[in-house]
């Protein structure tokens, strides 16, 4: 049996241990490629580069293993690994381990979620990772068989078309992680403040700083999950309708009829 | 009775023509303050700006009016005019008119759109509007009673919470808008191609260029409505969860059971 072509990305780069982390455990399960950015692209969201060109270094190539550096976003690097380095779709891709919750809102700012989002579209089966911690030596241990056990129901079962999942996984400290539990995106938002400075030439700046509001006590949200220690599995669509607002809208007067 | 207070952004760029067409309108509706970026962001999506900091330049004040240019994405313009220039929520955003359609998959590339979510997220009923005409003389005219008639709606009967608007509206090429259609998001795709050039170093950079693919042939999608010549408008939430696919996800072995 030929062995599946796995793609790796993210969003903290190429230097993330989350990423390596991550490498590590999918190269058991397949020939990877891993195309990621050269510099962090946290809070880049779904952004494409259109007005420079893309660029990919490559890092390193062995039996069943490439890895890049690109210059683009997590999405940039979803499409160079299938449009340039595999010029094919892969069998797989995951993104992470993101150093830092996606959980709930947090989906719509992730480039790691956004790498996964695209490759979905593409019809490919697709996961994104993430740990609740954002430092650096954040320690991903303990999640590891967790992950290994999603990849491979992943691998066995597919997924239906165009959904993808957000996995999150709690930072315990040392203690263990519960379980997997499947779980629906918590209803929150971020409440921002700027802290605002003087520049040396006088002149204001801001820095964005924000606060998590969680509008959504749901026992099956995965901010509940999440908080009692369990892994979060949120299966993600691309389809933002709000289906059960269309007939509702169906009755404005939207195009000017007399009543 | 006190004038709504209505926040204006695009993805364009305060100097595109679109948001002029914009602001013209809503002008009409309530005091307007603009907060638009300095630069181009197309194809920036939901991306903030976190390692840099946010500066904001006036360009124009009046009497129930006032214009700033943000060196940051549409999702910090929409942040920053809420918390540094009204410091409190509008009673209205709008944004766009952006060049190029937002329709179908574009929804999660778009600034003009991320900048819409971001405020539904707050609460603000929250609209975007795009011609599906990327020139910068696009022509808005034949659009214009359209979309004071959707603006009207909406200030009229709000939306629902955390909904939004997608409104797209055909380029008709002096002809005529047939009406306002209520639709869902088209299921399609971008599919990449990556022009391979060589620079004067003789180093490989690539362009992304793609060719838009709809997989959908629904007569109840915006793709679908478009080329009828109807503007869509979609409601789109800020719930990504794939809702019809948890309970497959429940019977997987995620936990480790034996079976």
């Amino acid at each position: 049996m030929t062995r599946p072509t796995i793609l790796v990305t993210n969003d903290d780069g190429i230097m993330a241990p989350g990423l390596r982390h991550l490498i590590n455990i999918v190269r058991d399960y397949g020939d990877v490629v891993v195309v990621a950015p050269d510099k962090p692209q946290s809070g880049m969201a779904h952004a494409i580069t259109i007005s420079t060109p893309i660029r990919l270094e490559k890092i390193h190539e062995e039996e069943g293993y490439k890895e890049y550096a690109c210059n683009g976003t997590p999405v940039d690097c979803v499409k160079a690994g299938e449009k340039i380095i595999l010029e094919r779709n892969p069998d797989l891709l995951v993104s992470g381990i993101n150093h830092g919750s996606n959980s709930s809102i947090n989906v719509i700012y992730s480039g790691t979620m956004a790498a996964v989002l695209e490759s979905a579209a593409e019809g490919i089966p697709s996961i994104g990772f993430s740990l609740v911690d954002y430092s650096m030596d954040a320690q991903f241990n303990h999640a590891e068989k967790h992950i290994r056990r999603i990849i491979e129901q992943v691998v066995n079962n597919g997924l239906p078309e165009r959904i993808c999942l957000n996995v999150n996984i709690p930072s315990v400290n040392g203690g263990e992680i519960k379980g997997t539990k499947v779980c629906r995106q918590a209803k929150a938002y971020w409440d921002e403040t700027f802290e605002s400075r003087v520049d040396p030439r006088r002149k204001d700046y801001y820095w964005l700083t924000g606060v998590f509001k969680n509008l959504d006590q749901g026992e099956d949200t995965d901010e509940h999950a999440l908080a009692n220690n369990y892994i979060s599995v949120v299966p993600v669509q691309l389809d933002l309708t709000a289906h059960h607002v269309i007939n509702t809208l169906k009755k404005w007067n939207l195009n000017g009829e007399d009543k």
